[in-house]
């Protein structure tokens, strides 16, 4: 089934059904008043989803037109968001790009983001200066159920609800100074977006298989092609993020782990999902980056798309503007 | 006034007013249900909270005896949670003992902890292994109410709403692997524990000026005199720690920001509020460590006095255990 939020009474919006087209939204607060509270009582919870989402397909539930710019976040606020950065292409470009040491490869790479607020698909996004060098970041995301302290990943596997794509909104001016701290980023890392539809994995078919997303993530900038890398390049699978997490505490239902920006090897003819990517190839290709970060103004588009064609999450699809 | 966190119906239990004594609690829920609410609802609570603060110390309230044993947390779960590390003869002498670069002065060290669990005073905190490193890291911190990206620090400071006191938890064994990454720390930090009241900053009169907390934390390991540093040696003051956390972001009411773990120069004759402190010193000194880390069963007290003795937030003291 797939899930989307709209405005509610609260910051966490109501929770509807939308079906598998994006065309339709059925009012699913009678069974969870929002998607945390589903998550929540998952057990409970998601049969009574998957049997809306069925009278839905058949015309059989009450439904409305889902307007994908009237969507919040599918969890505009969440209790914990950790983002992993596990597609090896990305990570040797970068470490060869700016001469540091290739990560160790027995973890992945993971950081504990803000998470009291997701922006909507398609509101604007504020930032202070262009000269913090504005960055988007393409990426798959999945949210879990509680999953307890030092479990293995197969264990993490049947705890993960739901997929997400998610935009991991970077300032690249600021990120290398706060890694030189060890502590990780604060100002580098501002509020991400969320598509406007999460869905289960099984809605995915066979485009979830060992625990990754094989799908093209089509990136646009100002309406141009930037990028189609497949999900499917992990080098730790999400039950294996999950399990990391997972490693010394336990996680709470909703909490959502990202792979960071979806990378492939062939990024010189298949593009990347960030800026900062881009401008690695250019500085290893020619000495220096000639693309530059976004401006106010600017728009990114994200979908990602089945094999025929068909959008699974609906697009982010917004502009940057300055923060007032 | 001081508020505390009891049992209730949902994982942010039930707010109370608690007398400045720490004897006696007021219910709070007919004024805000959690203090989550509380702060969500602050300019509009706070004069009821006050009020009802007035009535319980003056007798007037129907109260019951506080039992601190029985508090959660006081936000037993929040939206955000950012540590400091501002004491600067605590990172000087890191720096020193691992022979890293002493950090840029010009930023507070921040990162991003996870929010969504603080344990509550006196409950046991499993832990998975020994062979981690358990140690504590007393500090204080404060709590925000909503504070825009941008705000200059004489800003942030009429945004702090509530002191608190913290023990954050870290597994020193763990801790420089995840730094060398950059990413921060994710398995080196689990959940921290707070003690059983928060208080206004108004509580702790000539004790909270320039932003600090100038109360001696003091601190007891198994029974043992362990240090008793004060908390007026930050080198960034809590404005300061806010105004850095919104720089690209803007916080939500219930923003816990922390000082790190509270150190002084004079830490061999005050000693300290975290192992790995009293570890450096005798690497210096002695050129290695001669304490160990926590083992399962050891306990650790954390309480705040003020000059006549009285406690100000309630004592942390609990037991680390093996998890289940």
């Amino acid at each position: 089934m797939k899930l989307a939020t709209l405005p509610g009474s609260t910051p966490d919006g109501r929770l509807v059904v939308v079906s598998r087209d994006l065309s339709r939204a059925a009012d699913a607060t009678p069974v969870a008043a929002t998607l945390q509270r589903a998550l929540d009582e998952w057990q409970s919870a998601a049969p009574k989803l998957g049997a809306l989402a069925e009278a839905l397909e058949s015309g059989s539930a009450p439904s409305a037109r889902f307007d994908p710019s009237q969507a919040l976040a599918p969890l505009p606020r969440a209790w914990q968001w950790l983002d992993g950065s596990v597609f090896e292409s990305h990570g040797k470009l970068m470490a060869e790009v700016f001469g540091i040491d290739d990560p160790p490869r027995d973890k992945p790479l993971m950081y504990q983001g803000m998470s009291h607020r997701f922006y909507a698909p398609t509101e604007d996004v504020p930032f202070r200066s262009e000269d913090d060098g504005i960055d988007f970041e393409g990426e798959f995301a999945v949210i879990t159920d509680a999953v307890p302290m030092g479990v293995t990943p197969n264990q993490a596997a049947s705890l993960i609800r739901l997929v997400a794509q998610v935009n991991d909104w970077s300032l690249r001016a600021i990120a290398p100074i706060e890694m030189k701290t060890g502590f990780g980023w604060i100002q580098a890392k501002p509020a991400c977006s969320m598509a406007p539809v999460v869905v289960t994995p099984d809605e995915l078919g066979g485009d979830w298989s060992d625990g990754q997303v094989g799908l093209n993530l089509r990136v646009e900038w100002n309406g141009q092609w930037f990028g189609e890398p497949n999900g499917r390049a992990m080098g730790f699978s999400f039950p294996e993020l999950v399990a990391h997490a997972a490693g010394t505490r336990d996680l709470c239902p909703g909490t959502i782990i990202g792979s960071g920006t979806v990378s492939n090897e062939n990024f010189r003819e298949i593009g990347s999902s960030c800026i900062a990517e881009r401008r690695g190839i250019e500085m290893l290709d020619s000495g220096e980056p000639r693309t530059p970060f976004m401006r106010f103004g600017d728009r990114v588009r994200m979908e990602a798309l089945a094999a025929d064609g068909s959008s699974i999450f609906g697009a982010i699809d917004q502009a940057v503007c300055r923060s007032a």
